[in-house]
């Protein structure tokens, strides 16, 4: 099974690639998309579509992971992040991928072992899982390779329940 | 010029088409794009661009006009309405057309003259202006073809300001 895991933002989209074969999982891509801040926002949008589109495409995954977001955001901020979200979900619907949706704190218990932990944890453990440099790697790809391990984990765990 | 108003929702998404040539404009088309409620949110989103993105080519106008939504909803709704508008505008860049955004305050103050009005008084001035039936019409047809007056009178004014 291929996880292609989404952090959706209106300049950076971060994503990464996960395959879980069996017990075993293996780092098969991670990056950062980009549009330019120079752009008007709805070409904003359409460039990170583009590339996300193409990305999707060239890996073709099973399952696109994206995080769900509801809270502690006003709602100027949260339209945005609606947006960019929007045509990530399309993307992944498009490509005729499965759409999981986990919460932050589900993703960092998962990834750190506590629902509290700070951004720069999930960064340093996401780093040491897939023997990564924190600095190259970034908190936008760590975010998206958090969510492919989170579903992985989600999956091993319901496959060895009884 | 041809101004296309979109009013996106995530099961239904208004639509209104209005020609502006010299001092007078004329209605082309008007309705409601939907997706089937059953249908998983992503699934939706995805529906309802395909149909936007067909009228959009069908039509293809010089400007697409939008809501700019950023107050008095909770970041919950804030993101799903996102997520719409999202899908909306990539499909207004995908045609060429230019974007422009209104104020629900300057919509309601174009179309019934305070910026306070009422949702049903906008669909009324809407269904007198264009000669429909309100019933027929509905809200959100009728807030598509109220962001296309607002724009032809924005325009309008400019053109004969000193």
């Amino acid at each position: 099974m291929r996880v292609f895991g989404v952090d959706p933002g209106s300049a950076r989209l971060g994503y990464g690639v996960v395959d879980a074969v069996g017990g075993r999982h293996r780092l098969v891509d991670h990056g950062v998309l980009k549009a330019g801040r120079s752009l008007a926002f709805p070409r904003r949008l359409a460039t990170l579509y583009d590339q996300l589109l193409e990305a999707l495409r060239r890996h073709s995954p099973d399952v696109v992971a994206v995080e769900e977001v509801f809270h502690g955001r006003n709602p100027r901020t949260a339209i945005k992040i609606g947006e960019c979200r929007g045509v990530a979900l399309l993307a992944a619907v498009q490509i005729g991928a499965s759409i999981v949706e986990y919460a932050t704190r589900d993703v960092k218990k998962a990834v750190v072992g506590h629902g509290g932990a700070r951004k720069d944890q999930v960064l340093w453990m996401i780093a040491r899982e897939f023997r990564l440099d924190p600095s190259e790697l970034g908190e936008d790809a760590a975010d998206a390779l958090a969510l492919c391990l989170t579903h992985v984990q989600r999956i091993r765990t319901h496959a060895i329940a009884p």
